[in-house]
């Protein structure tokens, strides 16, 4: 991804540096009061050790930056941006801030970003998977201009926050799960080539594949905008190759769920004849007829993390190349099963 | 619902009395450029003949009072909310207002709804699905802070602004398609008793059956909390009765793919041995095997018209009693077909 590997910490990370779980990191990052002093300090030093150094105690005691916080989520609001706007809205109103929020897609173009730094109402603002670049955002943050990203699309300059489901980490596991029912032929639904996601999650299968000692051929990987509708193809021309996949990775469960309708037309049986995972955990995956096997995105934790250190900034605490990365979980419902003849 | 008639005109209703399409009343509604003069004229008169006063064509040009608007839906942003809210976003984006949420189940008791007449830097409030009952929105509106209520869980007081979907036109063209479809024994998965949607909803069910001379025996109806879950259990129910119905109403889609997997473990196949149908045309509805038969609830249109009310309102338009419902849409998917045995 580009970055010098300290700058990317993850809670597991520092978790280990404290000798602590990553609950209890999670809890001093976000301000709990249920973490003694005592541990509150050895997941500081840890994170300072590690070149994270994030909040100082005694920064927290500054005045904090007045003013509402400016939330923008240029999509529509699903059960996915939903549910991390959802979160960021609680964890905001804990703190007593409002929430100014810009949503739909028309938000993506409307300019509003470069106004931001100008207007004195505002404290901050989160960035739910920016449609900006890197530099552009880089442009915002010279301006002195508080702001968190959530779920980067694209790599995220070391020197801006930014928090993100761990998708190599979620990803190496899903694929380990199959390769452990004996899959090797694995068809892949990628997202968009040009989302970090996508290229995470593709390097976390490929290296699961890979201490299997298996490549991915590429005929076996497509690349899909990530709706039901185009995984149904894109799962219907991996399933059509002469030699096909025992098992399909979706890049999520809404084009995972168009998987297993392609298979179920082509008088497939999931999981007897076909495996196929997702990703997210929507409310889909457990709903489908098979359940999905996915991997479960931290959402609630994503925004109240990224309101958490947000809150940081504004209280003016220097969190120089803080990325932090929220662990996944490994879902296994019954969409997976061990490859055919076995 | 307790209230007099003429408080409660449709868009239908006006475009009939108004000799034009539901879509030109919407677009005079919503204020749209596209409609010509003489159509507005024409709309605007009937509406004022049916006892719906409304925009008064004067008023629109008074300034409007400034300030942001509050928007409250305490619930987590799901499909349903969230699409509400990424409308309301939309549209309060395109008129230059800002949107400031409160919404996650702690919103529900954080009194928020109380402090809001004091607040200087509010213009207004939309409130979707409020918790709050028809006194307590009386008493808000007394002080003379303008609000919309979008899809009221309770019957709104005349005298407060409100939109809504026609659920019992919905529900009715729905358990017609049944009834046309030879259905006579249907089991019903209504939602919470309390509730404003539930009540409506069966209403028109109930209207439907006994179009066709059929009462609704009570042992048919349950009434259940709107999940996945609760329309198993409900279901499951309703299929293990001696006599057990040739069809299920579900109060939502998601109790509705519930009951798809009480029929799936019962080795029911849908719809060749069982009915079911939803409400809401979620994004699972389309993803479902069978995919649902269900009605749309027009969210986008719910939204944008609760903006063009509340700006209305600003503008010091008197809005007496007007309670818009907007239509809603069948849509006939896979999991409904003739009754069996027919």
């Amino acid at each position: 991804m580009g970055r010098p590997k300290s700058t990317r910490v993850t809670v597991r990370e520092i978790a280990a540096a404290a000798g602590v779980s990553p609950a209890t990191v999670s809890r001093v990052l976000t301000g709990q009061a249920t973490v003694s002093e005592r541990t509150e300090a050895a997941v500081r030093d840890a994170m300072e050790r590690l070149g994270a150094p994030g909040p100082h105690p005694a920064a927290a005691k500054r005045t904090a930056r007045p003013g509402a916080v400016f939330v923008r989520c240029p999509y529509l609001l699903t059960d996915y941006f939903g549910t991390i706007v959802t979160a960021v809205a609680e964890a905001l109103d804990r703190h007593g801030r409002e929430l100014i929020l810009s949503a739909g897609s028309s938000a993506q173009h409307n300019g509003a970003l470069a106004g931001l730094p100008r207007r004195r109402d505002l404290a901050g603002a989160l960035l739910v998977l920016p449609v900006e670049d890197g530099a552009e955002l880089e442009q915002l943050r010279r301006q002195d201009f508080p702001f968190v990203v959530i779920d980067p699309r694209t790599p995220v300059p070391r020197d801006i926050a930014a928090v993100s489901a761990s998708h190599f980490t979620g990803a190496r596991n899903l694929t380990a799960h199959l390769v452990a029912l004996g899959h090797r032929r694995i068809g892949f639904i990628n997202g968009p080539e040009d989302w970090l996601a996508s290229a995470s999650r593709f390097a976390g299968h490929t290296a699961a594949l890979a201490e299997a000692g298996v490549l991915i051929p590429p005929e076996l990987v497509t690349s899909i905008e990530p709706t039901s509708d185009w995984g149904h193809t894109a799962a219907g021309r991996l399933l059509d190759l002469p030699d096909r996949p025992t098992a399909l990775v979706a890049f999520n469960d809404k084009a995972a769920i168009g998987a297993l309708r392609a298979a179920h037309v082509r008088g497939l049986r999931v999981p007897l004849d076909l495996s196929v995972v997702g990703f997210d955990d929507e409310y889909l995956s457990r709903t489908s007829v098979p359940a999905l096997t996915t991997v479960r995105q931290p959402l609630e934790e994503l925004g109240g993390l990224a309101v958490s250190l947000l809150l940081r900034l504004l209280e003016g605490t220097a969190v120089e190349a803080l990325h932090v990365e929220l662990a996944t979980e490994l879902i296994v419902r019954d969409s997976t099963g061990p490859v055919p003849g076995s």
